[in-house]
């Protein structure tokens, strides 16, 4: 795998990095790590790579392991760079013939989004999006049980994602972090809602199995001259009849990643969080509610095959990022071998990315909007 | 004090009579219990009435009860009946010179409560009206905080009250409570908005003291064929210009009474659930957050007031409704002394009522609107 | 009802008064409320009791009480003093025909208990005795479910009750509590293992319905010249082969009155904290656990009629307490009827009462000892 | 790295392997992953690992690799076998001049511990001991505090370590786990002392920088015909006077890893839950508690630098793991470049290990003894 991207002092690219060595099926070979030529060659020193597999701009990194003979070139590109950046080596990884995995969201505005998915379609080859959040074992679980019915159908949906972190104009201090989610040039039409509320989104529509029809969102920017937003509320009509609420937030003091979902369906109701991710609570309409533990009983197939280790000893942020990563690595796996990927080991792709792309723009409308209601456009 | 409503099988009067009881500050001495006059007398026998002060009607009650010598007699009238009976015997009791303590929502419709409030004014008499989960020390903490600046300008409030006992047709069992609640001749417009829709609103406004100026409503009935709202997701604007989510729902399979309330300040956060109400979490920009507990440590007077036993022995629901109580006695007995009452023994009254009415009204009113904002009218 | 002790300032007296008021079966009519007889005055009149129903001793209570015609006069006594003063009241207001309910421990010596004991047969009368825990209906569900087999054969307890209060040398400063507690005079040969290491071992022998057969203590008082123990950790032997740990503490730091409770059995595990009272932890060898909940579903019987207020709204330590109360009251109405209480509607007793003081002995005398089990002597 | 054991099936293997390769610093090259050649070899082409650097016994592949160039060649073994195979290839590969990283407890039996010291300080080599739970950040914060006097002198320890898995005779089952941890020729003297116990006394003395001078033991085997123990209550003596409470079980039905300590000083308490592992509880004697969490505020830099990621995402059971790994390398490279290591980033070592054997022997002596306290023996 080559990363572009996540050189020194990013939090993300670290995180990739984790992820897919975790498991021992992905082996980082070459990287461009910064559009800093200097700060990309000590980045991937740093990483223990030969000083020839770290370039200085992604096209080279591209073009150069293209030359190598099959056997040692990368395999795959791994986009960590931030949102502006990931559609021009996306398309030129995937038309040089490389698998792509690729932070959210996936590009910087929808028909980009669109453009990518033409683009994928025609190399027949394998894209990956890291909505990190769905590879919790817990959240497998959930999704199982909606599927086979467990909960009937669904009628109300509370799903959250407060963060604290901007509370205060951090971006007027060194938080690369924050500057650059919170400069148009770089974030794109949002900050809050493209780096937060659409995983809360993403998050609805996996579990659920759901699509959201119609929105109304209340979209604000509390921090002063703070050009995009920091906090957002919306209501949510699915395509079932559903209702739900969705609420993201970056300026509520005091939280950390306090992203939670709950889901009420005729029979059962289902509550996750992300902060103490092992746990799912599971209430019923006549008997008392019971705690699902990753590991513990007899959970779905989808949540055993994404645990790693036995139940008491949690798993976390870092391994639900890293069953992306190996579910991507199977699917190359299966590929070369000439088989279907299993859909088992299922992770986000394009249609997450384009779903997410669209929920971003339609939110931001809505909440300019003196209409109610917000059709949901992709 | 005389009782009106709340005979055997009615859950809201006996938790007046344990919350009247409980300081020993109140006496109960005569009921009229039910509109069943059997019922009445049966239930007066179980409270140990003497026969003579067990009444077959509210008129018949404040008439005869008005015959006995000052010091023999009623002091006041608390009114437990459905919704649509509170105005009637409210105005009779007050334009026969007793004081009054009523559950909520005040009335059934917003009009009955302003000619109270009228009446209220005219008879120089106290009306207290039981939002009893304003009696919580806790509550009491968050308000105090607020008020004296801590928490700085407030952005943003979330409060919920999710409950589920009314995720099947319990109203076609033999559920009296469910019965009423879901039925408009008795309930008024609303189900949901009215019996703790009114609570989450009540509450806000009381912390934060803030007022909401306008509303978007999405309100639900899940219940096949119910006439009545059993579920709403509201977007709040409030006059500071902070916004809010409020949402209430009794479909949400295994919820309990999930009442709780999150309050971002530019400084601070507070955190309080119902289900565990001596806790507060407070949340700050810079350091850890804290659990304030009841009782302990310099807690404003205001919490510490309200609290009657030592840190760490639980005080819950029925202590917070006494409190509403004891600090009605309290108002009655500076009364007597011709004193004004201490504000720190607070309790809501017609004021809570009016606006209580207000919001359900407006809620179901946003509910039926294609306008994305309805003004907060009164 | 006449109660002795709990004047002014007295933390458990006014708790007792909340707990007999909250049903309304049990009405408070005379008092010696103090040893100080203006004290004791004061203290009715905060009450609204008649000046002449207000004593200035527990001898002066019964024999004027005893003069009054049996309707008028009250029916029992509640005993709400330091340890050192139970004994003599309760003997005297049984020997003048009073039932007695009396707060822990029972009396000042295992002596005194026995022979209580003895004089309490031979009255006839009602005896209870205030370990207010057992009052819980969590408790009481957890009682049931061990005594119908759910859990197979006990194996382990683990039962605590850390407070922090003493923590440092409270009882130098006008903290009256703390002043008796540790002086030897008033509260016996122990302070933390009479006070709270009893509570914890009565409530264990109560849901498991085993007898503790020998034990093994480490008693250690840290407060600098305190002549009483402030902490003992305890190892447990029980009559039918299992074993436990008991631990109570009141110098643990930040410790409020946080006793639970576990007990593992060959077939299920089940946990309880006073500080959340309405939840108890199910757990099993073969599924997720289960939070049992006050009010919810199907428990036993002994639960429900504990609970007061539908599912979801807190009960707590009071509500506790006055279970204690209210079944005290059933007994005595049963009595008058010439029937036998019912015993789903319990409460503890001498018996209770003497295997308590027998447990304070035995702490104390192991925690001296050089032999590694000592036996539990009654 | 080369690894011994940790073939196909085995838990502990795997998670050495993923904390190995989660931060990019240690590479697995070569193994003997089993003690059956077939299986081992299985297990090899499972990691991606070149047959020729796949051996059939720890022997062969310390001998082989020595041969090896020195770049070619691995640098250090990592020994994750049964407990009674950790002496020899320790020794074995000090002797040849590799590092060492291996598996607690440290050896079979105390006096192999300190002949293994003796081949370590000879070798001069490093040699780390995967006591996993001391790498996680709130574990350093929680050292940290005490040794910077914050706590004040310490007075009280409660350490837990409750689990529930071998509640059934699950080694009559195909559980490969329970079947060598039960048996005496692989285990040692000790089942639940020597697999948990020994993690509960080791995080004791590594947070509060105590020895442990005596202790209290009640062993036991609730497993029918179980020749090993699954079950210790035991009480503690510390160097300064301080006195504790260590539980460790493996019947306590429904517990999953429940690894929790509590502390108390003169000053402060510190609670910290392995399955809740990013939050510390800190407790005052004159303010609300505090919640401390991985990544917030000002911690110090022992817990700062044991942080991957921003606060709010859960690091956890391998991110732990991974620190003692990173930190093993961390002092490997330090040695190349001929430095001492950093000790903030610190890791148990042979010293651990023979305070740890020390601890299950005296722990098993004193089950035995009718003696009340036994000295603690190294």
């Amino acid at each position: 795998m080559g990363m572009v991207g996540g050189g020194q002092g990013a939090f993300i690219g670290a995180v990739h990095r984790m992820a897919a060595a975790l498991d021992g099926h992905i082996e980082l070979v070459c990287g461009a790590f910064s559009s800093n030529p200097e700060k990309s060659k000590a980045s991937g020193k740093e990483l223990y790579l030969p000083e020839n597999r770290v370039y200085g701009t992604f096209e080279e990194m591209i073009l150069a392991e293209k030359q190598l003979p099959e056997d040692k070139r990368m395999d795959c590109v791994s986009i960590v760079t931030p949102n502006h950046v990931h559609f021009a080596p996306a398309k030129m990884a995937l038309e040089h013939g490389f698998h792509v995995i690729c932070d959210k969201p996936v590009t910087f505005t929808l028909d980009e989004a669109k453009e990518l998915e033409k683009i994928i379609e025609k190399s027949g080859l394998i894209f990956a999006l890291t909505h990190n959040y769905l590879g919790y074992p817990m959240v497998k679980q959930a999704k199982a049980m909606v599927a086979n019915g467990e909960l009937g159908k669904i009628r109300k949906v509370v799903v959250e994602y407060p963060q604290g972190w901007l509370a205060t104009k951090v971006e007027n201090t060194d938080n690369k972090q924050a500057s650059w989610r919170t400069d148009p040039k770089q974030a794109g039409i949002s900050n809050c809602m493209g780096d937060i509320g659409v995983h809360a989104f993403n998050m609805t529509e996996y579990i659920t199995g759901l699509e959201v029809t119609e929105m109304c969102a209340d979209i604000t920017s509390y921090g002063e001259d703070r050009p995009l937003d920091d906090d957002g509320n919306i209501l949510l009509h699915f395509n079932n009849g559903a209702k739900g609420i969705l609420h993201a937030s970056q300026i509520s003091v005091g939280e950390e990643n306090n992203f939670n979902i709950r889901i009420y369906g005729e029979k059962m109701g289902l509550w996750w969080h992300q902060m103490e991710p092992n746990s799912l609570k599971v209430t019923y309409l006549d008997k008392p509610a019971s705690i699902f533990r990753t590991g513990i009983g007899t959970l779905y197939p989808a949540s055993q095959v994404h645990t790693r280790i036995p139940a008491g000893h949690p798993e976390a942020y870092i391994e639900a990022f890293a069953n992306i990563y190996r579910n991507f690595a199977f699917a190359l796996q299966a590929t070369w071998a000439g088989k279907k990927p299993d859909p088992l080991y299922d992770f986000p792709g394009i249609k997450d990315g384009i779903r997410g792309m669209a929920f971003i723009g339609n939110a931001i409308a809505s909440g300019k909007s003196n209409e109610k209601w917000v059709k949901f456009v992709v």
